[in-house]
């Protein structure tokens, strides 16, 4: 099974080629036998994604990139960032599953507790969380969405910041918004690698959107199914 | 007061600019005294906005048209397609007020009875117009989305099939779903001009989006307020 | 366009007929050219409203006056208080549209934002103004109602200290309660006339439900449109 | 324990003094040992009540009426029309326990099933038992609301055609909308007294209004607990 | 009238019979004249039922009495325990009325005002209380779930600290949580006979589960109503 | 890694071990290199689970068989029913994680469209369906309930019957209640082995109950994840 890891977006100084290999390296670490990761840029847009203008910079580059993997012989793709962008617009054009991180992790916490809190990097990105989780059906399941208030490229920079910061954004929805279960909103924050501790030093379970999305990608491709195109059809003018 | 009506995606052979001048024209016979109308496409993307895959088309190309038009003076655009494409990601950027053709329908709707129905032409817009209304909140007031069974471009050819076929769907809305008030759901379904025909013979209200944006932008433009920056935060790249 | 402010309730020391005058005046400064503002209390009932039991003592004189507003030729009415008394009855027995401050300013709060907030004068009038946003479908959009701990007639006499409780109000709302954006839940906080200043202030838009109401209706009459019958079928005894 | 059942209306032909005193009758036989009931018309507004418009006529002076039971030592109200109206004002103006039949019916149902239906007698009064459910806090409960057909005092005058169309109602509710619960939405429906005979028929609760709000009308007096006080405060005017 | 209060548990050294006759004489002194109490334990599973653990170790032989308690011509079983346990299972087998002391209190407080918390003795009580709120429909009614902290054979032993934990509880749910309406959350809370007082206390009212579940019950008994069959539908395997 | 297969219940004729073993086979079939599949029924209470009271029959047993299972280095339990008995009071005393086939399935259609609709296989489980759908909070995604009308037990005879009964409920489904998705609602349906037919058929994702259970553990148990002990707590009896 051939996996696409496609970062959405650019590489350049602050978010560099080296970050997409050693993310490859860490999905590939965590894969079942015979999943093969692919990591690459969609090569159009900024270097990181911290609001709608941001996302929708890099959509239609991702989605062709999408459509080229799909070409290739890609059997699914991991939309890398964690707003989802455009990944409702590639369903409509491809057939193999494509998985957003947010979905993923999601569905993920869905089975763990009743309530589930999204740590994101910025305050921009509170408002984009909370559409993501509404448009998704789990208005009801979200608890909250709190900011760890560090940039995505200072989250690269520094990620022992980073972690200490979603740990006390993380401990506030724990105990103030009656969170069971943290998602992290934002692929540098899974890639920081501290979901782990977090979880041990919270007591309750830590989702890393990237691992998650790694899973459940490769659930949907071994079961032999992917998203219902009635839910998201062919557009006409591909038809 | 200057306001742009703004088509997102391209002119050509089905929808040519002569288009865009004739709703320019209604758009200034519908306009309060000292409203200055101006019309124009974004000049990227399809034809004509089917999918989500098409929304993600134009978008780019739609935000940096609203850019533009601020820095030239403009007053408020319309966003020209009743799937309000990238009106969240305009409004992060720009000061002025933004209007989706939806949003401003289903506000104008929320005033005029308990529930209504949108009539999308084709049904692959059915799910994407559900999303919507989720998104800004009136999922507890849309009745349901029925399609008309029409593509946009053909709309635009025979306006009078598209008529008899949304009054149809429209009919459906309300004897079946429950709906007092119906929200055209297509800008080429608001240029047909058949709402008010529509209205008297179903003895609701037919939300027009093209005029039902027009009037909410002048509101907006008059009570000079516009959306708000918590909720639509200048992105950080542009700080 | 002639469009009717009705203060259902009573003028008498601490409402005068001033007060009323005062109001039409800046109605008519904010109006589009071409509508003229009138202005009168219903007369029946007593001279504020803070609570479900003056409402209900205000609503059949009111609808009598608005039944008589049609006759003479009233094209629209705005129901001037923001507990919208009596406004689906009213719209039972005329055709003309009939807006409510808070319904209109619930409607246009709903296009800015995720979330609003509501300021009410005093604790009596929180639930009821829940109630309001509940039955109107906005129970999604409602962040909290907030009281500015101030009487009705204390507001138009020291209509300073008013802005002052207001803008308490409204910051707790926005820093603590996630509104994006005010609405000023009564029409003498309205006509205090300090929204422009609070929202400068906040950084959020706040809406003057006077001005929310009075653009609303234009709106409505200029688009030929009013509340559905379906929604709003005429009594049985009336037909 | 002095119960009273409050007609809010007038009497005269069509509904006559002794329609009052025959309910009074029957609701003294379903009464508790030691409960007396008593009856009568509020006194001012139409005969019946189908529009909210009807009920805005009524509700003064039923709240009079209840002001001087609670001063005459009554021990509670049963509001004598299921549309609950002034419900809320009434109980901020007394201490006494103050049920509505629909409140009252809705209660029951809950603890019946999981999804109840509303019969009401004509289509003009869908919407506002709508409104009810939702403002009672039903909204996922309500499983449609469904019109016999016949107007409130054609019900008094042929009770077998009332009961057959109700039944022809409440099957449908039952087979096409989900409903494990009927309650009929009328008092007129209610003393028409063929709710067990409809339960029989169906195999499902259909719960009479009347007896209903007796029940627990006697059951709060005998827990010796009235409605909120923090949910109805007393109104600034009459501290 | 026979009614059983059935405690699903067993008896022992902390929760001894003495304290179900104790119960029994309360219940007994709270009945309308003609009803005839009955109480017992079910006599299999633990002392004290504080996780869904404890509460699907009770309930198969909870219904095994409830169904021996029908044979035995009992009217209506109040299921002492308010997690509910086995009530939706019992209602599938028996014919009579049972009532949980949950629901009962969530009709009860949806008559009182907008919004009510459940007070539960220990924090591990406090997701499963929300599930019952829920799974009954008062989801939109709950304002928030709040321990005391104290176990329930603590508040047994000592129920003074019971009712002033309680009440701290209590006092935090009115003035925190929006909550006017309080339900205790327990039946060896609701014994303790705290109520009364604390609503004094609090200025809202305080319903006691126990005494709602009796009165409730008696109510549909008279009513010569029961749960219905389309709901609790009769297993296969018992046709 | 080895997973158990929990049939909470009994074997004997019609469900004989010879039914269990060939799960285990399918289960083994499908999945991931170094899983090993255990199967076992736990040995108390009816063959088929049709109702609460079936429900409630068998959980105690299988409560206890999975506290074993984890004591004997069970990595993860699939509770083998698809109405997830007592997986909450399982997950109260076990650190394992415990899978129930709605959650998984439910999780995992959440990922593949807006709306899911459940095949039950009986008109007696289609209330507690929807209880479990409501109960993870998947009320907004849950299109409808459809029951195939077959018997478990039928289903385990005749499995040709058995998919043709589900195809046409999910077309139903499908057509009528807007599902893009369905959920197989029994694991004797999963284990019948139509679903990638009936898929095909349908044109949109029929979800396998059985391999998402497996999935969805074998995805918690590589990720070193399980259920929040905050939504799951341990008993107080057990600490």
């Amino acid at each position: 099974m051939r996996i696409l890891y496609l970062v959405p977006g650019s590489t350049g100084p602050g978010f560099e080629e080296s970050i997409i290999e050693r993310r490859r390296i860490i999905l590939q670490g965590m894969a079942t036998p015979g999943t093969l990761i692919e990591a690459k840029a969609s090569g159009t847009g900024p270097l990181s994604i911290e609001s709608m203008y941001d996302e929708y910079a890099v959509i239609p580059g991702a989605i062709e990139a999408i459509i080229n993997a799909e070409k290739e012989g890609i059997d699914g793709v991991i939309m890398g960032c964690a707003g989802d962008p455009g990944v409702d617009g590639a369903r409509e054009v491809v057939s193999i599953p494509i998985v957003g991180p947010a979905q993923a992790s999601f569905a993920l916490a869905s089975m763990l507790g009743r309530k589930f809190s999204i740590v994101t990097p910025v305050d921009q990105t509170i408002g984009t969380s909370i559409d993501l989780a509404v448009k998704y059906g789990f208005r009801e399941s979200l608890a909250s969405v709190r900011s760890a208030g560090i940039s995505v490229l200072d989250i690269n920079k520094d990620p022992d910041i980073a972690a200490k910061l979603s740990l006390d954004a993380a401990r506030k929805a724990k105990n103030e918004d009656g969170a069971d279960c943290i998602v992290l909103g934002c692929m540098s924050l899974a890639f920081a690698g501290f979901d782990k501790v977090a979880s041990k030093e919270l007591g309750i379970p830590v989702i890393n959107p990237a691992i998650a999305s790694l899973k459940m990608l490769e659930t949907l491709i071994e079961m032999k199914i992917s998203h219902s195109k009635k839910a998201y059809p062919t557009p006409a003018s591909m038809l």
